[in-house]
């Protein structure tokens, strides 16, 4: 972050500054976070041989870090790890709010909340930021859940790849509220507002195999 | 598609084979097609200046065509339209089915459907074909709509670019289920099973402008 930015901002980069819709990108942290933080898959993109590709992962947030792990075999897991480099990414976050249903077909849109991550994501190799990583892993699915499960051995340590993302270069984007028709438009007959979209967690599934004595614990009991 | 693939499955290719989870990928037509539908919002990777860029869009499926579509002025869009080649892309779209707790942090995972379509990015330049895809763009959200609105006009229509990605190569990953916790770890005392995650519609906002006078129209009774 540059002296000048404000600390309750990221700074502005080319990359983060929209050619369109720039009245809806946002760099302010708490939003940021608080769009981070509502959500469970990212979608991460990257180069290989040339070309994009773009895979649903799960992620958590410490601070002002962002985490993904999967397995030490993952292509672009391996590729955060080989290179001095580290690979290239881009980490982006969306809640889908809202259809936006105007009189025209033009004005029609979504409401929706995203952020976009630029950055160069690397392999963490400190066993103590690991342990943080994968904890906060679980507990960004459930809160509180990572205290009741039991931690991961040495074999699964081994196994498993986490690869750190720094926040720098970050936009939100948020769009809210009801349609935007033309003035002429307002006296055509089609229905015109809002269709809410929302996502629900619950009602809990026990295992199959769960035995009848484990009672549900107090961090989900919300659900 | 190749001659000895069969119809209804698309045929693999390198990169949509994975190096991990290969039992949780298909290339199933009806599969993918039926996760598609179910979607509003894919993320959409494309490289800019060496760099992946993941942006969130709206999108609509035609048969075995994907149609995005945005301001002229967007630079991905710019993009496709620029050059003989088109756009490389990668255009991922997924739903989270459930959150899985299992008894070990290493088993804790996520029921899901996802497709990645792999491809270039073209500007849809015939008038007709437009005209199809800016329907669809407005009937993913909800089927129907596009005959209950102001048409785009000439104007508008000049300031949209309307890109299309064949669904080629293609692969879709599913989970579901409960956790697959080892065998030792079932005695634990960790309350296991699966924490159900859906997005629900509804109930309608009219928008602040609306006409008492409108009813609302039969494709959006169910809401």
């Amino acid at each position: 972050m540059s002296a000048t930015a404000p600390e309750s901002e990221y700074a502005p980069t080319q990359r983060t500054v929209p050619t369109r819709g720039r009245d809806r990108a946002a760099y302010d942290r708490a939003l940021v976070h608080a769009i981070l933080d509502a959500g469970y898959v990212c979608h991460l993109g990257f180069v290989r041989d040339g070309a994009p590709v773009v895979l649903p992962t799960l992620y958590a947030r410490v601070g002002e870090r962002l985490y993904v792990h999967g397995s030490t075999g993952s292509r672009p897991l391996r590729a955060a790890g080989r290179s001095d480099t580290g690979l290239p990414v881009c980490l982006t976050v969306t809640h889908l709010d809202g259809l936006v249903l105007a009189r025209s077909a033009f004005h029609h849109s979504v409401n929706y909340r995203s952020v976009v991550v630029h950055g160069t994501a690397r392999q963490v190799t400190d066993p103590a930021e690991r342990a943080v990583a994968l904890d906060a892993l679980v507990d960004q699915a459930v809160p509180g859940r990572s205290a009741d499960t039991r931690p991961p051995s040495a074999r699964e340590l081994a196994a498993t790849a986490v690869v750190a993302l720094d926040l720098e270069e970050v936009s939100a984007k948020v769009r809210t509220g009801g349609p935007n028709d033309d003035p002429e438009d307002l006296v055509l007959p089609h229905w015109s507002g809002v269709l809410p979209v929302r996502q629900v967690l619950g009602p809990l599934v026990p295992a199959d195999d769960l035995a009848p004595d484990v009672a549900v614990p107090g961090y989900l009991a919300a659900f």
